[in-house]
């Protein structure tokens, strides 16, 4: 590297820098000091170089924001609101100064959005990018995902499956010049959280980072209730053309897309009412029904296992 | 892996489960909920196989004890206590599940020591073993490492320059049959965090991970004061003696080792009548003074720089 740690640090404390009241001690000391409530909510995710992302697909704009947006949804998941993050970062030593501040000022993007600071995190040399953050948050009543009730709706913020569907354009390095296949590239990139989407009465919540199966399956497990899908709901959901004739396109099954694709940071939801999207029922029994399609479901599978 | 990661997580679940209150929900959910001081402290690290530790050099157990030191040492050097962790593993997929088992093990040994709870984290796949740990602790009133006051002293927790002896016992594969070799193979696979030293009236605080040089710098620069070194003193630590011995042995500077070694995540402070090891003195001026050694003073660098 032509530069040291010491000013990649100094970089990073600039693209940070708050004065946020909830921060008291930022980058610089051995740690960070922070304001916290009687209850935190802490979360931590790794995403590594050629098996979460690849250096030629994404930004690393891009790669910042969806990994802030992984963690940041694992703390709405539980009904709460994301107030720090720290990111530690293996480089490779092959990356410039401005590639690792445009790794930064994605993370610091997506952090804004959530409301949330960056307050702390480490450098290290690596084989491969690897950034791992974690993300502390609160809530005055975390949402569990053993909290579904017979009688509940089942609801996601939005449709699940673009990331899935970008994934597949990408490694079928197949190009079609739509506003649906770019939509699908962007959320496979860098997934939208839908901040604004208010899931706070719901009775369970799960942050849809496997797959809409597969977290589906672990509400009902934790809960001890069935999750009833409906496809004839999921096909009612706005953006479901869109994504439906992009998969006849590819000749690819949209409901594979949906259910068993991944990483669309969407969040599952039970519950009466809720705003968002309603693709089932609980009832009574385990597991899911209704996942019925074309193709065996598969569960989202990260490029190299 | 001839395991899947839901084995994987299900024996960390048994080893990390605990029935401290502090902990609401844990290891299952999106996150764990757990029990905050108004004023928290939030610190991440970052540890990569072939650069912080190598996989023939340290066991499992004992790279899972270093990693998880080296993250409380942080809260500790903030003058707080070390309440939560996450860890972050990405793994080759060559690990039997023994090894992720021992790993984890060494972690929760530390912790237990701290008096801190692991509490989530994250699994991935990566081309060379990575862990990144955050620790969340409080304190009443953190130390920083700009508070140091001309006429304090300066201490240390305990004598550096033992994992420094170690790494070199290691690079240049000298077996020597002694306890003190022992003492520094051990001092280097996992240090010895002195968990009982009161350093709580402390002016200023950091914790050694790049050196006593590097560490004593910071603090004179935040705390706009010179820290004067005093080797005599030193000279007359307790361990000084079996340490210089094995440096003579070595061929090697005791000095260098002690003032320039690192990762020995012992405490460095400045204030009045402190326990530990006293070092020098803080005098008006900037940087550091004292630190004369035989060979330049090379700061700790890791195996791959």
């Amino acid at each position: 590297m032509a530069f040291t740690e010491r000013e990649v640090i100094s970089v990073l404390q600039e693209i940070f820098a708050t004065t946020d009241s909830r921060l008291t001690v930022g980058i610089g000391d051995d740690a960070a000091v922070v304001a916290t409530n009687a209850q935190s909510i802490i979360t931590s995710d790794m995403a590594v170089e050629d098996v979460h992302f690849k250096l030629e697909w994404s930004s690393p704009f891009d790669i910042g924001r969806k990994i802030t947006a992984a963690n940041v949804a694992d703390i709405l998941s539980m009904g709460g609101k994301c107030d720090f993050l720290t990111a530690s970062v293996a480089l490779t030593g092959g990356e410039t100064l401005q590639w690792i501040e445009s790794l930064a000022r994605g993370m610091k993007h997506e952090a804004d959005l959530a409301g949330a600071l960056i307050v702390g995190g480490d450098i290290a040399r690596g084989p491969k990018v690897v950034i791992s953050m974690t993300a502390v948050g609160n809530s005055p009543s975390p949402i569990l995902r053993s909290g579904a009730k017979i009688g509940d709706g089942i609801y996601l913020s939005s449709l699940t499956g673009w990331s899935a569907a970008g994934l597949e354009l990408l490694t079928r390095e197949i190009s079609i010049n739509s506003a649906t296949a770019e939509k699908a590239l962007s959320e496979f990139s860098a997934p939208t959280l839908d901040y604004s989407i208010d899931f706070l009465g719901a009775t369970a919540m799960a942050d849809v980072s496997d797959s809409v199966l597969v977290q589906a399956e672990q509400i009902a497990d934790a809960s001890g209730v069935q999750l009833a899908l409906n496809q004839d709901l999921i096909a009612a959901a706005p953006e479901f053309k869109e994504l439906s004739e992009l998969a006849t396109e590819l000749s690819a099954d949209v409901m594979q897309w949906i259910l068993a694709g991944g990483e669309d940071h969407v969040l599952l939801a039970t519950g009466a009412n809720l705003p968002g999207v309603r693709i089932g029922s609980v009832v009574a029994g385990s597991g899911i029904t209704g996942a019925d399609m074309k193709k065996a479901p598969v569960s989202w599978s990260h490029f190299t296992h």
